[in-house]
């Protein structure tokens, strides 16, 4: 199977969100440059993206939207509902809990914290729990996902835990490299290091035209 | 100059957090190999990396820690204090306001709502404004980048409000593209990407290591 560049997944997401648009807007037909337009990127990059995955389009016809949105949230894993915790309930993980779009796609089955005043809290539709019942909520409830919202010098020793329990991906949200077992899927959610990326283009505002993907 | 992948930009911060470690524990020299080991990629990949921007390493003898170090500074933009505002102070603004790498390389100027009930309030070093205040603390405090945490629908009109106002520079955090003037630096973060690219890995864990960059 060809290499997929990890921009390629994030760029499946946008173009997801931009059918879902035309879907509800009633369209049942779009084209790449469509596609491109909504989405901030060329239409040869929408084609080559798309290609990755098999052929969805027919030259001079364009993709019928309805199809293209169900393969590609069959691509990205949304044809399921996975299962999700929330660790580190301060104001991070309660607005994470609180995300309009979470419940949508996943189920949220409960947040965790070690702060005594907030446990047992209701924060949109999760309890906080003890940190103790960690690993029996993963094992009881199957927990699929965990979001991480720990400060950055527990985030190690929780995510070896979580992955110890049966976690099978985590998104991790301190500014750490995790060091885990392969087969464990991380996705890091790192604002100082989009700050640092603005900080370059701010000053380099040229190179912004010549970057790739 | 080289085209400069967007994947390298978001590498540097990661080397530059792992040579101020470094840097902390007394080091002096580094190699690549120990780089790429503290930030999981190739020690081919960290020397590429680098190489976009001169070569700063001596073969068999690697990279001074500090002189590394204040180079990345420098190009990631690091070397000057930006000048930030929060939009929207609900709880994820509250939680970036409180993060506390942030007052470290930026200057926190306000924040902005537009709910009554926390107009005036103190969170971490800032204070709630009106948006109705917005256009005149951008000009007259050189606001440089703004967080915008506002609610989805939002997003746009906001960020338009804010280039005309002088912003340079966007860390989004609505799960919309923005459309705004090219030059104006605009960077994403987006945690549903970040929990459907995890979906896709957690599917696909063999396409995973097939993975470019």
């Amino acid at each position: 199977m060809a290499k997929i560049p990890d921009a390629t997944i994030t760029r499946l997401v946008r173009y997801l969100r931009a059918l879902e648009r035309m879907e509800e807007a009633g369209a049942v037909r779009t084209s790449s440059e469509e596609l491109a337009r909504a989405t901030g990127v060329t239409a040869f990059q929408v084609r080559k993206d798309l290609a990755y995955f098999g052929s969805y389009g027919t030259r001079g016809v364009g993709y019928t939207v309805p199809v293209l949105r169900r393969e590609l949230r069959q691509i990205l894993g949304l044809g399921r509902k996975w299962r999700l915790i929330i660790v580190g309930m301060g104001r991070l993980g309660q607005a994470l809990a609180d995300y309009p779009g979470l419940a949508e796609g996943y189920e949220l089955v409960a947040g965790f914290d070690v702060d005594p005043g907030i446990l047992g809290r209701r924060v949109g539709p999760v309890t906080v729990r003890p940190m103790e019942e960690l690993e029996a909520t993963v094992r009881d409830e199957h927990v699929d996902v965990a979001l991480l919202a720990v400060p950055e010098g527990q985030a190690q020793g929780v995510a070896e835990r979580l992955v110890r329990a049966g976690v099978r991906g985590l998104l991790n949200f301190a500014p750490v490299v995790l060091s885990l077992p392969e087969e464990v899927a991380v996705e890091n959610v790192d604002f100082m290091a989009g700050l640092s990326r603005l900080g370059f283009f701010m000053l380099n505002p040229r190179w912004r035209e010549e970057m790739m993907g």
